[in-house]
This record gives structure tokens, sequence and C-alpha cells, in this order.
């Protein structure tokens, strides 16, 4: 998909944000910030893709402040935040292995959302976790293709799971060991730091590498970027029978692809412009497959 | 006061704003907000003032897009829904007739804050307009130095007092009411479009000409510029014995200038910066008196 006019003020409030990550001095924040304005000026247009274009601007930004890494501190901070609360959901957890495998999967699908819908950031409280998991798990999926997914799952044989954020990275885990059950599943996470997205170091910090293979995409693009990823990639993205791709990011930019087999998308619509594309509204809970059923 | 590095944001997202008023074309949308991203570049800084960098940005946008006045729309109808709605506050106004003088003029002047805090745009109702009507007239003044306004009224002659937005400026219009039962009150509204300020037009359509003098700054600077104003705004600022500076705008830009008589400021906090330099939170609302008291 491509931006709208409106998502000039989503990227500067990400370079805010990330600038206030890489200094605490305002003299280096002006400068960052105004110099980064001329990058999103280039980049910023009718054709350009939200995650692409959020890569070349959080790239710009890491190149100019000579720091790889801007949301280390946050990642870090996300990644103990959910494993701290994973304990909290142990028990709510275990009643679905009763369940009926449908019901199974939907639980797991919309844990996997609450990851990416929770803010891990420095002002979350175990109160506020709590609210939109729970607001998440007992809130509908606006667009609901389990049952497609779990006819999928029995059907095919090899998945790959792109991973979105940290911290997030944790309930994406409980989702894909129960893909696992089904499916041989490959996960990917990016290849370098970029936004707070999750990279090897993540994975490994939640356990995700022992549950399954984890790769990464080769490259430090937000989303997926076929053009810029490496070959071990493309091979388990080749390989894969179903792809399921998690998080905002991931969703804008394999849409500007087109793939010959089945994508599970999931995600919140989190704004405006990626709600109107699906054609929900701000706030819902997506669970999408590609092509539509 | 100077901006905050996190300023970006928000004159961006005025600038999204405006320029969904001023087109509905999206490719003329993602042109204009292109081109002002270059302007905001060349007037963000740690110098730059909040309300004369908006100034910058907004005249710049006027004149790429020919538009004069992008938020004639908005303004016009925050009009209609303020005079449409001051039925509602009638016999509540009428009560305060039988109140001691500090209550009621406490009370206009909270009546004048929440002016500035209803959302008069396009999707506020009349729900939203008494929630927020009700807030601000129920909740405290953060910062509340109406007992000193009371004495200086009593003291002193001559006002000007500055003029915020359409809409609110009914709103300035029952407290300017007020502050004649002690003094002679000249009022002063932008004199040319800029953002939703109140202009000529909007004095006269909510009837504030026919309560009192009404002047323009004579241009169409946001807050106050004395450098940009005109001889006879220039006069009536000299002239007058203690300056009522509504909003925000004024105060980011008055504060910058010292002005050897009492500058009574009225406004709610809407952000972080403003806030900060007030040392209050935000949303709390302020009766300010400079020199404080």
């Amino acid at each position: 998909m491509k931006i709208k006019p409106e998502c000039a003020t989503c990227i500067v409030r990400q370079v805010v944000d990330a600038v206030k990550e890489i200094s605490r001095e305002e003299e280096v924040q002006f400068k960052l910030i105004r110099s980064t304005l001329s990058c999103i000026k280039e980049v910023y247009g009718p054709d350009a893709v939200p995650a692409w274009m959020g890569t070349e601007v959080h790239r710009y930004l890491k190149k100019i402040s000579n720091n790889e890494d801007p949301y280390k501190r946050l990642k870090d901070r996300a990644n103990k935040l959910a494993m701290g609360y994973l304990k909290n959901i142990e028990g709510e957890l275990k009643k679905y292995n009763y369940k009926s495998p449908l019901e199974r999967l939907k639980y797991k699908v919309k844990l996997a959302i609450a990851g990416n819908v929770i803010d891990f950031g420095p002002y979350s409280t175990d109160v506020d976790i709590d609210r939109k998991l729970k607001e998440t798990l007992e809130g509908e999926l606006k667009i609901d293709h389990s049952r497609e997914f779990l006819q999928d799952l029995k059907h095919y044989d090899r998945i790959l799971y792109l991973c979105d954020n940290a911290g997030e990275i944790l309930f994406d885990k409980i989702l894909i060991e129960e893909l696992k059950k089904y499916c041989e599943v490959v996960a990917s996470v990016k290849g370098g730091p970029i936004l707070n997205d999750a990279t090897l170091e993540d994975a490994r910090y939640v356990g995700l590498d022992k549950v399954v293979k984890v790769i990464t995409t080769g490259c430090d693009a937000i989303g997926v970027n076929l053009e810029e990823a490496s070959q071990e990639f493309l091979k388990e993205f080749e390989r894969a029978d179903i792809i399921v791709a998690k998080g905002m990011g991931n969703f804008e930019s394999l849409t500007e692809y087109s793939i010959d087999k089945p994508v599970y998308y999931i995600f919140k619509a989190k704004c405006p412009p990626v709600a109107q594309f699906v054609e929900v509204n701000v706030g819902d809970n997506i669970l999408l497959r590609s092509p539509n059923p």
C-alpha cells in the first residue's frame, strides 16, 4: 500500500521519538530533526510505501547520528516487560489446551495481536498491559479468517512467519508454537536494527530460537523488501507454503508484491491510512487471508 | 518562549490539517505538504518562537496554495456552533449576576478558557461541547490570579484584550462585557487570516464590535508581533494599563517581550512545551499575571 498525505505527521513523530532516545541534549535533537526533515521531503510522495519510507528515514537518522540502534533501550525494556508479564497469562493459556483447535488458534492469534497493541514504552504499567490485553482477547477479530487459516494449516506443510517488534515477539512465539502443531515453521526477524523491530538478539532473548529456526531478512528494511533481502530469506520465502505476516510494517510492504501463495496478515489497524486500505475502523483487529477466501 | 524539539510534529500536523481544507485532491495535498516541509526546515530551530514559526509556515502555505484563508470553513462553523450554543448557558450566566464580583470574574475567565478548549471542528457534537464546557467550568484554575485581576481592574482604567480564535471569541465577548464594568476595553483581532484565529469578520459575526472598540493587529502574525503590528495597534498597546492575552499563541509570543504593565494570560496549557514553560501539567487552566504578583 502507499502512504496517505497525513503520514507526514506520523513519520515526523517517529523521528522526534527516536531522536529523544539518541540524545538528551535539545541542541542535538533540534539538529537531527532539522536535518531529517530534508530526508523526509525526499522520500515523501504519493508513490511512497509507508514501511519503506520509514526505512529510508530511520536509516538516515542512524547514519547522521552515528547511532546504529536508537531503539535499543526501548526494545530491551519491551522484552523484559513481556517476559515478566508472561506468568500472568500462563493459567489462561493452559485452559486453551482443552478447547477446540479453532478456538485455540483464534485465542493465540489475538494474543499475538495483543502483543502488538501493548505499549511497552517507558510509561506503561502492569495495569495498562492487563487492560489492553483483556480488551484484545475479549474483543472480536473484525476480519476473521481463522477457519481458513486452520484449513490451510492442515493442508500445507511449511510456514514462514515474519515477526514485527521486540517485546511482542514473545507473544508471536506462543502463536508459533501453536502453528508448529500443523506445519514446519521458520521465523524471520530483521537483519539489522530499525525502529523497535525485533532482531536476532530479541528472538534469542525470548527463546524463539529454541522453538523454531530463526532467520533474518538480511537487511534492516521495515516490513519486507524482497529486492534487499538475503538469499537465505528469499529461499525460505520461496519454499514456504504459507506466509504469516505480523504487524502493519509487513502488511504495508508485502501488499506491494503479488504473491502466489496464501498470506495471513495479523495486525491491529492502528492508523486511518491502514484502516481505510483494509476497509475497517482504526483499532480493529485483523486476521486477513490474501488472496481473500 | 521558544519551541521544543517535539514542536516539529505539531507544526506538520497543522500543515496536514490546513492542506486538507485547501484541497480534496491527494496529489495536491502531497505537493503542498512536501513543499511546506522545506519551509518548516528553514524556520525550525532552538531560537524559534512557536507562534512565529507557525506564522511563517502558514503564510508560506497560503502563498503556494493561492488560498488566502484555508480555515475559512472551520472558522465559520466555529462561529455558528458557538452562537447556537450560547442559549444553553444563558441561564447559568444570569445566576452569576447575583454572586460576588470575584466569583463572577472567575466564572467568566473559565468560560473564556472553555471557549478555547471546545473543539468546534467538524466532528464535535453538542454532547462533547457540554462535557468539555462543564469540565472547564467546574474545574480549578491551576494558576489562579483572579484576586489580583480584580484588584487591577479596580485600580486601572484601560484594557487591551488580545483575542485568539474564531468561535471562542463569543466567549471572550462575555468576559469582555464583565471587564467593561471596571475599565475601558479595546479588543484586538488579527489583521489577516491565519490559522483559525479570529479576524474582524469573526468579531462582527459574534457582535463583539457592538460591545467594545475592535481593532486589528494590522498583520496576520499568530499571537503578537510588535515589529509587524500597525501604528493603531501599537498605540492601543501603549495606552492600555492592562493587557489581557487570550490563548497559547498570544502567550508564546508576548513572553518574548519585556512589558512594563500587568499582562494577564488566560489559556489552557494544551501541549507539553507550553505546560513545562509555565510549570503546570498539560490540560491545566491558567489565569496568570505577569509580572508574577
